[in-house]
């Protein structure tokens, strides 16, 4: 992996770059790329290659990449796309080490496109080339030593600490210039296009140990894979802040990702939770990104949520206030001293509850007096202060007493400056002590909220991932022979039965007569459901019959059942089953994603899921933490505690299930998808049961 | 009504202003109102007043307002709180018509303050004064016949159509600069502080027939009469777009609100859906008010939701497309003639579906042919059109196609325009011509959503209110002589029956015996429910056991009940109740604010509602129309529904209970609050019926 990564040297750290393609005509990407990497002012020499002009950008042109006297670490590509194999093969024998593929119609296109972008991966790897593209704008390393742009954009970012990278060209060009305007200097850059070999994934490991990098942006529209991201990010969030805008996050969105890039974007849902698993700050906008990279770059994560807002205008302090708890976030409880402080410092008309308000008339020493009892309070994790800068007050002077109080607490600190002063001195004195500046309350809190989060998952602790002892030799043997295909009812419950899932007692039979006898053998109440191959939603069809009192009862039910749905399903049976004893409802399942293996799912069971879809999913592997926080993440979480008189369910009882279901899907690849829903859940200390399961196998 | 709000003139367009409390000090407020007032150029003379100095900014001062020769339509005072009410004395002797009171210590203080604030109303009143303020920061009127800023905001609009109430000062400053900066031209300001006369109603009264104002912004923290309110602004948003920033809508922000302003901030879910309900558009930044602002100034409503993206970059296209969908609009299907255009105007690698990718090659020419088919079809109700502006290509030319193309359609058209032409003479362009253009998608969707919303308002017919036959008598002599509180479930039941509200049937006994017998008179199964005067939460207690299918089943249930209760409620006895025939249950209910007055309220029913909290509130009076609409917006919508093979719920029934709910309250005024949950909804043309009813009834 180390090699791996370090082999990216050649597209960022190049001694030398040939620009293939290179043109004389204005407004000509061949053109910008070489001009652009004159004006970066590149260390190394750059050499334009045209066999048809002498001259580009006033430097002499070679004809081929071989007639290049000296060495080439790396070459940018800008010729046609009929032409990309054949100078991709001559940057192989010159000994090219990076391939920057800027041409367009490779997979894109479809077709030929496909096929011309396999050759130029195998001509890259027979030359052990790393290629970035193709289909995309370059790449940027803002390092002095180097001062490389690779790249047709027309932005080139002072440096920084922030790396990036963008899966589509034109956005990266975007992200470059509004980086730019927001003040966040760049350390590298990448638009990576088709993603051909090098994938985001690649860029975040080659950045992991890169001191100067210290945040990492990324726009991506899908996984090349996943896996191979899963395994890299989880890694580095640990220790570096990743911050993601993933285009295609509603389903036409999706649609539109999948019809543009070529590639079959990702079930949304499952990119989420994978991101959020693997620790990346996932934002839904670039305004955000960069709002939250700047305020990485210079502050430290809360050690908690509750937040504390000092203002000196009552009603931004409310917008404030109104956006951290829209975003789940706290507001702080104050200390009595930090209350007797503000008491004594501020006058009568100010409140000294959280949200601060000081009134307009706040000068230096009533913010000085106010923000350093409250950011040193031990129930205050991170502060907002907000000033709306009223002409008779110093602003500077405010700007500066907020900086001394809050200097060495280790607590975050956002500032939101509205009004006239905007610009001015105050501004430059809380950017030079790091305090990130926002124009609105709301900017400073959905910033804040990612804080929190980052502090949280930084303080997750891994979870372990138990073995249970099961029975594997019966699913063994039972899936060797099975065919493709939902299971029949009887086969799937002994599959999960043998991983130790529980089941509600029942007894299968065919006749009314059995029915009724089975039943007093289970004792009522009991419930009959039929049961034949192709029927598999149960209740659309009222093949479930429930709270049966009586043998007699049993007995018309199970004739009504038979006589009903024999024509449709002839091969129709029945089951009782005891009535399951809990009193709550979850869904458990797991479906194999093609391409992020098995998802796990847990929700609100019974009619509500179908109706609500009130689940949550995590990518495969979860540990013993993971059900829990599944349940904690639901919607309707609460209908698991205890109400009205009910106590809570055992969802104890479901968290080792779903363990156990992964237990069982990891050991038999076949199985594709099993659900169990509903499972009643009972109270802790009583027997929680399945009472229906669905299990499909892959060929 | 046209008589007071004309009265306003002495505030926005005097003939003459005379500062009191004029100050030669920098930095005093006295001395900027003043300074403002010439530096607009005000037109009439300004009277400085102050009997402690000979001259302020160059003007030679008055001793008092008595003493100023000519007469004065407006006074700003900015004089100590002690003072106010013996110069408002004075100005009221002088026939001042208009005053401005910026001075500080009324209401938001308590005490003093509050009597103060009283006796200033009251010359006010004496005198035919109207008043803004207290503790404001003024008023501007940029009309140039007047060239009024008497205030002391650092910022003097340019002129424009927007009209804008603070009731925040401070923020009033942000929202002037920030205006400013977003282009928003001004007509009229007021920052209305304590607002002990004129009101943002008063203000929304004033500019609805003032031509120079096409849209009102409005931040506001609480309602001074919502009644009042509600009636201007349901008129005026009938033909001006009213759009408010309205702080406390969490449960903190509204802590801070009401501590803050010395006002109780109204329950914000009133608020929130009486904006909605008079069609104010309501949003939650300042950023995203002056980004609407700007689109209603220049662009028609759309006539539906289906929206269409063109883009020069997947990218962007995705995130707009993820933004609207996150909305709720939805993304235009367009017709085949639009598919054939797109097909024969673009390259193979672009996007003919929507969202239309042109990809980046594109140029003017086809931007022509794509957003012109597009803007055409039938099937589009608006378009967001974006570029992200690479090298190679004339921006402006782009700018002008899209121009000439969406020219004359009457629909919508929102332009982004990302990467480094951004202040170029492209945004020039759109902007001429009426386009706004924005910086990231998601300010485009967001904006769009909210016009969307005021398309929907503006075609939204008026629902009426039915008139039910019912047996008022009943009722009028019941609640005679009732005590305050919950009403025992005998007489609240009789109470809703006698306005039409069906019920379970149901027999009322006091011993296991009669419990049986009255079962197998009202037919198995049934329930068997506990009551007593302060049993309120039954589920809470098990004071209800269902599903008993014999004789036997209800004698042993109600001896259980009986022995259980009696001891902690002496006066427990028994309800038999038929078990409903239904299959969906709902909350119908209704709440009097002491501020809104009757709030209804439907929701999901039983358990749901109270753990879920999924319910939707109108501010009464509600029409035929609103029951649906109410529960169209629950979460839980689908529940209501069809599915699984169950029928729909008769949600018509559930629409009249509501209806004459509202009837019985208001001719009721006693009844404080009543709530029908659960209410039983059967399949339409099936018997719907109520369960279990409260009333409570006020002194």
């Amino acid at each position: 992996m180390a090699g791996r990564s370090k082999s990216l040297d050649g597209l960022f750290r190049p001694r030398s770059v040939a620009v293939v393609g290179a043109s004389r005509r204005q407004g000509a990407i061949g053109r910008q790329v070489v001009a652009n990497l004159v004006e970066a002012g590149f260390e190394g020499p750059v050499y334009a290659v045209n066999p048809k002009t002498k001259v580009v950008h006033s430097m002499p042109t070679y004809a081929s990449i071989g007639r290049i006297p000296g060495p080439v670490d790396l070459a940018v590509l800008v010729v046609p796309a009929v032409d990309v194999l054949r100078v991709a093969e001559a940057c192989g024998r010159k000994g090219v080490k990076g391939l920057v593929v800027i041409t367009a119609g490779f997979r894109e296109i479809g077709g030929e496109g496909v096929t011309r972008e396999k050759r130029l991966l195998a001509i890259a790897r027979r030359y052990g080339m790393r290629v970035i593209g193709p289909n995309c704008m370059g790449v940027i390393n803002t390092d002095p030593a180097f001062s490389l742009s690779a790249s047709f954009s027309a932005t080139y970012p002072s440096p920084g600490a922030v790396a990036m990278v963008s899966q589509s060209g034109a956005l990266g060009e975007a992200i470059l210039a509004d980086a730019t305007a927001s003040g966040i200097g760049v350390s590298m850059f990448a638009s990576v296009g088709n993603r051909v070999d090098v994938t985001a994934a690649d860029l975040i490991e080659y950045w992991e140990h890169d001191d100067h990098v210290k945040v990492i942006l990324l726009y991506i529209e899908s996984f090349g894979d996943p896996a191979h991201f899963v395994e890299v990010a989880r890694r580095v969030t640990r220790h570096k802040a990743i911050i993601a805008v993933k285009a295609g996050r509603s389903e036409a969105g999706a649609a539109a990702a999948s019809s543009h890039t070529g590639s079959i974007a990702g079930a949304d849902i499952a990119a989420d939770t994978m991101l959020a698993q693997c620790g990346v700050l996932r934002v839904e906008s670039l305004r955000k990104m960069f709002a939250l990279a700047a305020a990485l770059l210079h502050q430290p994560v809360p050690k908690g949520a509750r937040i504390a807002v000092v203002t000196n205008a009552g009603g931004p302090g409310i917008l404030a206030t109104d956006a951290l708890s829209g975003c789940g976030l706290e507001m702080a409880e104050f200390a009595e001293a930090t209350t007797a402080a503000l008491v004594k410092a501020l006058p009568a008309e100010a409140s000294v509850q959280n949200p601060v308000d000081l009134i307009a008339s706040a000068d230096a020493d009533r913010y000085r007096a106010s923000v350093g009892p409250v950011i040193r309070d031990k129930g205050v994790d991170a502060l907002i202060v907000l000033f709306v800068s009223p002409i008779m007050i110093d602003a500077a002077a405010v700007a500066q007493a907020i900086v001394d109080e809050v200097q060495g607490t280790g607590k975050p600190v956002l500032a939101v400056v509205m009004g006239r002063s905007r610009g001015d001195e105050a501004l430059e004195i809380l950017r030079r002590a790091g305090i990130v500046v926002y124009r609105y309350p709301e900017d400073a809190a959905a910033t804040m909220h990612m804080l929190v989060e980052r502090g949280r998952m930084l303080r997750r602790k891994p979870g372990k991932r138990p073995r249970f002892n099961v029975r594997a030799q019966g699913p063994r043997t039972a899936l060797r022979g099975a065919k493709a295909g939902w299971l029949d009812s009887r086969r799937a419950e002994a599959l999960l039965a043998a991983y130790g899932i529980p089941f509600a007692k029942s007894i299968r039979v065919k006749e009314p007569g059995d029915a009724a006898t089975a039943a007093h053998e289970i004792g009522f109440p009991v419930v009959l459901k039929a049961e034949a191959s192709d029927l598999l939603h149960k209740s659309d069809l009222h093949a479930v019959v429930t709270g049966l009192h009586t043998g007699d009862e049993v007995f018309a039910a199970a004739k009504e059942l038979l006589k009903r749905l024999r024509r449709r399903f002839p091969d129709v049976t029945l089951q009782v089953q005891q009535r399951a004893p809990g009193h709550r409802e979850v869904l458990l399942g797991m479906k194999r994603d093609p391409r992020y293996g098995p998802l796990f799912v847990a929700g609100l069971g019974g009619v509500q899921v179908e109706v609500l879809r009130d689940f949550a999913v995590r990518v495969g592997p979860i540990d013993d933490r993971s059900p829990a926080e599944m349940f904690e993440s639901l919607q309707g979480a609460a209908l698991l505690q205890a109400f009205r008189g009910d106590p809570a369910a055992d969802l104890a009882a479901a968290s080792e299930v779903l363990l156990r279901l992964q237990q069982l899907v990891d050991d038999h690849p076949r199985i594709a998808e099993a659900e169990i829903n509903p499972f009643i859940l009972a109270a802790p200390g009583q027997p929680s049961v399945a009472v229906d399961a669905r299990v499909r196998l892959s060929e």
